[in-house]
């Protein structure tokens, strides 16, 4: 593995998918040198589970595939850029992205999710 | 803080920045709760620096400052992209964005660095 690239302490390093078409950020998944390995060599998106704690084929269930176009690497080697074509809907909620909600100063605000009248 | 928001065991969440007027994608950071009430109050991008184990308010020193479009929130409510207007090159190498180096197959091939002749 070439020392440029940096995995976090869990042997994982975040990877940033954007719409190589449309320029939309679509995702942000979690690869381990494995994963990294299948989407290089497959030309399709394999990130790592976090919550499964195994390998991951994007798409591979629901047909939404991300197909590769590039990746690149930030400065600092720990975060990954993949541009990709998405075969259909990324989310698991039916949404083009998964960025699909505002976030503003009302969210950071320290009330209860529920006032009372 | 709202439910929703999810920040991660060291209470970070990673935030993706993107030109908002490009599309392009700058970098990643990680924010805490502060920065984020300070990108959200301020309009301008706020993280938290691991190495330096502080806040770090993006382009103070350079200038090159990242003007607050719109904050959005992914699906599981554990990653914030940032659309933001760049003040001057995001990048500390004095590249315009972050992920200037491509990634390839060469790069996870388990070879020296430096071969002998």
């Amino acid at each position: 593995m070439a020392k440029r690239l940096k995995f976090n302490e869990k042997g994982l390093i975040p990877a940033v998918v954007q719409d190589n078409d449309t320029g939309e950020v679509l995702m942000l998944g979690y690869m381990n040198k494995e994963s990294l390995e299948l989407t290089l060599s497959s030309g399709e998106v394999w990130f790592y589970s976090r919550s499964r704690k195994e390998l991951w084929h994007k798409g591979a269930t629901s047909g939404n595939r991300l197909i590769v176009h590039e990746l690149w690497l930030d400065c600092d080697g720990d975060v990954i850029l993949v541009k990709a074509h998405p075969k259909g809907p990324v989310c698991h909620t039916g949404e083009r992205t998964c960025f699909f909600q505002r976030l503003t100063e009302e969210d950071i605000k320290d009330k209860p999710q529920e006032e009372a009248c």
